[in-house]
């Protein structure tokens, strides 16, 4: 089952400077069946549904590995049956509504 | 790693009434390792990482095979490595600030 | 237009206790108009939408007159036209199709 | 105080194709004073707290108007006191240290 994540991740505890750890999450995303992309709340994901959240533990894997005694994660995601569907194509169907007034 | 969450799964394409889907979830994470309690936007769930992620895959299996063509769901979670933490000890501690004035 | 919410709301940059924090913004949505409990991963609130949004931003002044440098919310809400829906109402709908089922 | 957010609206007993109700809520967030970005799984918004909510109120309004009867909702948003940061410093933050790795 394909699944189209959304991704933020805050480790608790460690100041207020979070980008080494969103930096370690993302090449710990950087793998071979993912597609990912960064934004500013977040990072989008794409891929099998267990590739997808083996790699979403092994982020918080890392991030306690590097200090961090306390992690909150939020996860938006959609699967559906009815048809094939990339992150592309959601936001190009967006786009073509707000083109064809 | 054991992990406390929240799920709120929106099946898509349905119509406007979900509680059947919602039900059908529950008794998904209904099972052994997981303890679990409804509120009125979602689930709260603790257990072990990988059987946590194990029942809401089902719960979408499930809600797919009812005949839910599309599905959105959030999941909110924490994780932590400096001590045991259960659902009714994060409820407590707060209760315990708001008496303690 | 009335809302069903659940707020989680994570002081950043305070260390790895935030239950002072939570409870801070429990005090403050404890207000006429406003119905709420609170849930090992959240607060849910009912209410007019202004009143609950105007409530969660004097959470975030409330935490950062705190010493909180930085906060991360989630939001998760609920609007309906067409009917009346209370937090009671969702829970007892989907505990019905359980016990029915 | 200045808010940057993560929205994400899904329209309920509308059928399955969401995307004319989102890019009605692109419409009405394209105004003065915010800063929008759409991607695959919502849309990126910057602006003052008061702004950004009555915009999001506005969209739940419009997208009842269209005829959707029940929305379901979720907003990330993060404010911080400590210095003013933009949607592009949130992202370059996190690029700098890949490419510093």
């Amino acid at each position: 089952m394909k699944v189209i994540a959304d991704l933020t991740i805050i480790p608790i505890g460690v100041g207020v400077s979070l980008s080494r750890y969103i930096a370690a999450c993302e090449a710990v995303l950087d793998r071979p069946g993912l597609e990912t992309s960064l934004h500013p709340n977040g990072t989008n994901i794409e891929g099998e549904w267990d590739l997808v959240f083996r790699a979403i533990r092994e982020c918080h894997e890392k991030i306690h590995a590097m200090g961090a005694p306390r992690i909150h994660t939020n996860i938006k995601l959609g699967t559906r049956v009815d048809r094939e569907q990339t992150m592309e194509d959601k936001v190009a169907s967006v786009r073509g509504r707000l083109q064809g007034g």
